[in-house]
């Protein structure tokens, strides 16, 4: 075991290569600082793709992911954007498999935009190793110690155990993040994790041999069915990565891959037909089944201020906002903006990281819970439908004074969470008298016309 | 590394020698089972028990807390309750440090009972070794693998690391758990744990020359200070465990034992006098500060039924109840029920216990920190202390049809926690109609009494 502290300028240590852990890393290395990113994986840019774990649900990045990796860095940026396919909304499948409408997300045409978690993964790690960051491969943190005088992790590799000190370090290892359990050891942080009872299943939608993608590549397909739910989103090549959600309890009644194909079949026909048979039957005995998980913690810092979460490791959300990879990126941009508006004093910047961050944070992990609901059931909801429409039409009548709180969310990068969502709660009142109102005035029409046709029929 | 497997009969193996792991071990030995369990910690029984860390609050056996020592061994619980100090009321110490008032804990006199938390726990470790259970100290619990097929635990020790296999594995082994964590690996449990702005400082009376107990030994001492409180329980020896409890900002504004010292002569001038300036002083410079945390988890038991946590592991509560060690005691005396109402299968029994046992250690955790509000600063309130005195009248009158919520929750053990509470609703509400009902009658006696007054006034 070998104590080695990588050099001169201010080095930053930071676990987990994953999205986040990645763009915290080249954050940092454009600021002038010294990075070490470390992994208990091994490279996966070495790995054959096809290959990898069948558990990623498919990403969408919107506009405060976007400006998140601007800030770091305009060209990668642009060039990850020439490999999303964007989608102006969702497309929401009936149960006879006949009917699909399009419910679009914005007021102009505002798209989130589909992208395979491992090319944009693969792409930050190359962009990470033309930037003299050090990338650490098949090394598992065993241990923190001394976290907030010189902060020194422990790692586990191949060739035993390795030491490094660093000025500071991150943890952005992911939901079971060591990193974190490790820090919790030394200090008062909260934390809680909390199952959803739901799995997820990855299915497969092939390309189609004529027209390359079999449903429209520019939507997010969507088939509710209450208690339970398929979606899909396009990929580069044609393909569509689906995932089914439902209750463990749903999943857990079908014994059988042939009860499955038939589940399918009745409640999907259209993606049925889609998936194939086949590969229903393959992913039933196969594929892993996820299981959903909130986790919040806090503060995300050490006390003095020498360590810090962000990501998953911080706040794990369900997937049904579309705003997980957004907002760890967020959280790489909340925290350089905080370094330079503390000249570089980086304790400064880790100890008001947390009490900035925490209404945001906690406010996403709430709202992606909620839009379970409203993915699975509300979009077939007439009440929830004609507010939905109202919403967008005062949004398209005030534009900047009027704004849905799907747009504030995906496409407005400069409105923190927890202000949109108390933005929400008074437009949501203002919605409801509204269609109240319009309640009211259809419902005096008609005593009116019905007064009407009364006096008719007695002066008759 | 060895693969150990005890003997033939159904083994359990146990994880955590403190109050709670030694009593379900002994109830285990005691139905037949073969027994083993381990603790990362020396045996205390071999430390000097003055030499001992000075973190223990002391605890306070009551009904159910003796209940459950009965059902296991009643000659044990008489010999334990040889050495306790009953206490049959709160005394309250003013700030004059001139006057004290008791307020009495049940109706009938009854007792909570002060006992020394080594004492008990070398007793117990005693009566472990003469019932034939294999105790083995300093094995520190690595890995859980196989949960649900073959338990098996895998121990760090001075030689080398060794396994174990058991039919069926309990961690009891405390708020920041291990074999939890581990547990937590391989299924999905909910888990929260919540750190309260609070820390306790140990602090000590020393037995007065002439009449032994300085103050009452049959009282439990609070000096109650709304933002902080001092406690104080007697010890066999004529000394008294005392603590000081109060947020952290309180503390860290004390910047040296000459200022806490001060603190102490104006905020508790008797206790100042009983504790000693001196000890005060190396109080402040030396003795540990405890930080307070309330932990929960769901479910206890892993999915099939092969493991299960218990006590603080399972649900850690502040101590200002007085329940920790009692409702820890509780858990086992349920679970061996649940065991017998299995006949024998202890897989049932642990996969019932989790549904079963969550109200109770829910209501029994959030009732733990509402009394922290009630001991620092409702016992002083005029508005608690009638309702408190109506309440205990109602009590004597009405015997088993209206109980104080304190009677029910101490002295009761057979109405579950969760039970009592919504007692407890029922009562309150009822009582603070009453309440309202006696100031309406006295302002109506008011107004006609003012009316005479104005009238005979008016005839002069």
């Amino acid at each position: 075991m070998t104590d080695q502290r990588p050099s001169d300028r201010t080095s930053i240590g930071i676990v987990g290569a994953g999205l986040v852990g990645c763009l915290a890393a080249l954050a940092f290395s454009r600021k002038g600082y010294d990075v070490c990113l470390f992994d208990l994986r091994s490279d996966p840019t070495n790995i054959d793709r096809s290959k990898r774990n069948l558990r990623s649900i498919n990403l969408a990045v919107s506009s405060r992911g976007i400006r998140a990796i601007e800030e770091v860095d305009k060209a990668l940026s642009d060039k990850i954007l020439k490999h999303v396919i964007p989608m102006k909304g969702r497309m929401i499948h009936d149960k006879t498999g006949l009917k699909q409408e399009s419910q679009l997300y914005g007021l102009n045409g505002e798209c989130i935009n589909s992208i395979d978690r491992s090319y944009l993964n693969d792409l930050l790690l190359q962009e990470l190793g033309q930037s003299g960051v050090k990338v650490c491969f098949e090394h598992k943190l065993v241990k923190l110690s001394n976290v907030d005088t010189t902060p020194t992790m422990e790692f586990s590799t191949k060739n035993g155990n390795v030491k490094f000190t660093f000025d500071y370090i991150i943890g952005a290892d992911g939901a079971h993040s060591h990193f974190r359990h490790q820090m919790q050891k030394g200090m008062r942080m909260d934390f809680s994790q909390k199952y959803i009872d739901m799995q997820y299943m990855e299915l497969y939608i092939p390309p189609d041999p004529k027209k390359k993608f079999a449903i429209d590549a520019n939507h997010l397909h969507i088939w509710p069915r209450h208690d339970f739910m398929l979606i899909a989103l396009a990929n580069e090549d044609g393909s569509f990565t689906s995932t089914f959600f439902s209750p463990w309890s749903v999943i857990e009644s079908i014994n059988s891959s042939n009860e499955f194909t038939q589940f399918f079949k009745e409640n999907f026909p259209d993606a049925y037909k889609l998936i194939g048979q086949d590969a229903l039957v393959s992913a039933f005995d196969n594929n892993p089944r996820g299981s959903l998980m909130q986790i919040s913690a806090y503060p995300y810092n050490s006390p003095l201020g020498k360590a810090l979460i962000i990501g998953d490791a911080a706040h794990s959300m369900v997937p049904f906002y579309g705003q997980g990879m957004n907002c760890g990126f967020e959280d790489v941009r909340i925290l350089m903006e905080l370094i330079e508006a503390n000249e570089g004093a980086i304790e400064k910047a880790f100890l008001a990281y947390s009490p900035q961050r925490k209404d945001d944070l906690d406010a996403i992990c709430k709202l992606a819970l909620d839009n379970y609901y409203e993915m699975s059931s509300k979009v077939t909801n007439i009440w929830y439908l004609t507010k939905k429409k109202l919403d967008y039409t005062l949004g398209s009548w005030f534009k900047n004074k009027w704004q849905p709180l799907y747009t504030m969310i995906s496409f407005r990068d400069d409105i923190p969470y927890s202000k949109a969502v108390a933005i929400e709660v008074r437009q949501s009142r203002i919605l409801n008298n509204f269609q109240m109102g319009i309640i009211s005035s259809l419902l005096v029409y008609g005593a009116v016309q019905g007064a009407k046709v009364y006096d008719k029929w007695r002066s008759r």
